[in-house]
């Protein structure tokens, strides 16, 4: 727990100046008081974060974790664990749809092994292999806490890393065979709801499938019982070594004052271990679709954060969040390229009261 | 009437070959099919308007249409009749929020002049009025049905000088003071829904200037008893030169098997007039987003349309129209550089059962 203990004072609260700031620049702006939006309240959102007015987001980095789960193992899945290490591959060639979307984003695309069950030793992959896949949650707790605090500590490094490589923002993902299971285990533990409520077909299981996983998910918090009230003790026990990677991205990410951009289900839940251990954190997390994954909902309803799309999307990878660098992008263009009334010589209204705004 | 009937027998079906194609090389890359969701919907789409699977989408074009409106003159609205023309300044000095969300997209933005009030001859606005303001539709016709055949086809020779140049897509927006009004009275007489329950605040509105607008559009019902079933009649007496623009360009855009991308409420409705006039060329108009104006939801309705994102935006221009041009991209990005399962070697699911695609 001692990187957690540390971050923990890191972390402060938004910048009410830059905010105020940020809100009256968008007022000065042609075009109605609150017009675009939820585009407006990014960037106040952004303004608070990175502590600026008219913050740069020049530099983007996608974090993409990854690791293998216990339960692929015993075919659970609708792909076969190997699909883990191939997929990364995929990634390191560019041949990915978080490649693609990054691209598009002009995003920086950085693939980290923290648990792939297989050796890996390819150019370009970032190595800090914690685990070689989580164990069975249905027989044995996913890894040991101290595994649990090292995938922590490896997906920080990673987010500072990206830092001082000049990200100034950060998108998480992930890839791991298997991993809406640990998710929705972890996700009925904080929230105390009914597994089969909230338990989805992950890549694409049939009506059997979806029944063995309920079933597995109960078993696994039935033999374990991990304590709500403990994030390390819920985490180690029900597992996903990226899972915990990418909770260290999101808590070194809002200590270094970056805006980190969540992708789907499985990184939500990430978010939500990450508020759990610093509830500080969670100003720093921008959501950015509702997955198709059922229980997603409920973790942003956990998160206290409205996602920014819905576009049915349940592929994981970091690909929502890629997609949503764009709204961020075209949030801080506004702030800084848009001519106040002054400039253009344009009238501001006479009805300019503060009822339209929500 | 007789550009319309032309451009009836000039827009045929989607493309059901291309469509077909687009869907089977969707599920042959890395990701759990149909997992990229309306991403997905969006190709197949695109390539049902092309007529090819994979669509090059790479000239982008955004048509603004500007209009003013007699009901503006009598201080209905927030802000006086002059924005809409300083705001036309400001879209061809490159300031507007329609210009940065445009080159954002790598969007040219053309202005189109085809019923501003006042004289206006800036470089690079294209000259096209063929009304100084429509009446007062309280007490008057908007414009005769001539004028309304005449801006429809400048928006359609708009739209056509667009694809001569070289656009593959095109997004329509417009600018207009005042012109929630007629839109809102063009749907009212199209849905038969009370006017109160469609009417929104534009701008911004304060209660009283709500109730005021109701009032006014309830008298031009009255006055014109337009008749639903014939669309002419509706555009002309309830009016709008900028909206008969926007249903030329759609109109034209369809024709020439472009997607044509839907801003806000009251391109909506433009949209809605094109679908009375021709309804095939419903299926070549792609909605953006939903706007925060109360009767925008019954225009997508009508349209038979769901929108892409709602970011509560109510700025018009085209913006909304402008942000959904990187959705568009990104799925035929998607489409043309993912890898295929074969040329990544990753090992294809066991669980590819088609319930999974909605």
């Amino acid at each position: 727990m001692m990187y957690v203990e540390t971050v923990r004072k890191r972390i402060g609260p938004l910048h009410e100046d830059a905010m105020r700031a940020a809100r009256r620049r968008l007022d000065s702006l042609t075009k109605p008081r609150g017009s675009l939006g939820v585009l407006e309240d990014l960037a106040v959102t952004l303004a608070g974060i990175v502590g600026e007015p008219i913050p740069k987001l020049s530099h983007k980095v996608v974090l993409v974790m990854a690791g293998d789960h216990g339960v692929a193992r015993d075919g659970l899945t609708g792909y076969p664990q190997e699909v883990t290490a191939q997929m990364v591959r995929n990634f390191l060639r560019g041949g990915a749809a978080i490649n693609v979307l990054s691209r598009l984003a002009g995003a920086e695309v950085r693939v980290v092994d923290v648990g792939v069950a297989c050796d890996m030793e390819e150019p370009g992959l970032i190595s800090m292999k914690i685990v070689r896949g989580t164990e069975n949650i249905a027989k044995a707790p996913a890894m040991s806490e101290t595994d649990a605090s090292r995938c922590i500590l490896a997906g920080a490094i990673a987010a500072r890393d990206a830092c001082e490589a000049g990200a100034d923002v950060i998108a998480v993902g992930e890839m791991g065979i298997g991993n809406t299971t640990p998710s929705t285990a972890i996700l009925a533990t904080f929230s105390g709801m009914p597994v089969e409520a909230i338990t989805g077909r992950g890549a694409g299981l049939d009506d059997e499938g979806l029944a063995r996983k309920i079933e597995i998910i109960r078993k696994a918090l039935d033999l374990h019982r991990p304590d709500p009230r403990d994030a390390m003790d819920v985490l180690s026990k029900l597992g996903g070594a990226e899972i915990a990677a990418m909770t260290g991205a999101i808590l070194e990410g809002a200590a270094r004052r970056r805006p980190v951009v969540l992708d789907g289900f499985i990184c939500g839940v990430a978010g939500l271990v990450a508020c759990r251990l610093v509830p500080a954190s969670r100003d720093y997390m921008i959501a950015s679709h509702l997955s198709r994954e059922p229980g997603h909902r409920l973790v942003l309803e956990l998160l206290g954060k409205k996602p920014l799309f819905n576009l049915d999307m349940r592929l994981g990878e970091g690909t929502g969040a890629a997609l949503a660098l764009h709204l961020l992008e075209a949030s801080t263009r506004i702030m800084r390229e848009m001519a106040t009334f002054d400039e253009a010589g344009v009238s501001q209204g006479t009805v300019h009261s503060g009822t339209d705004i929500p």
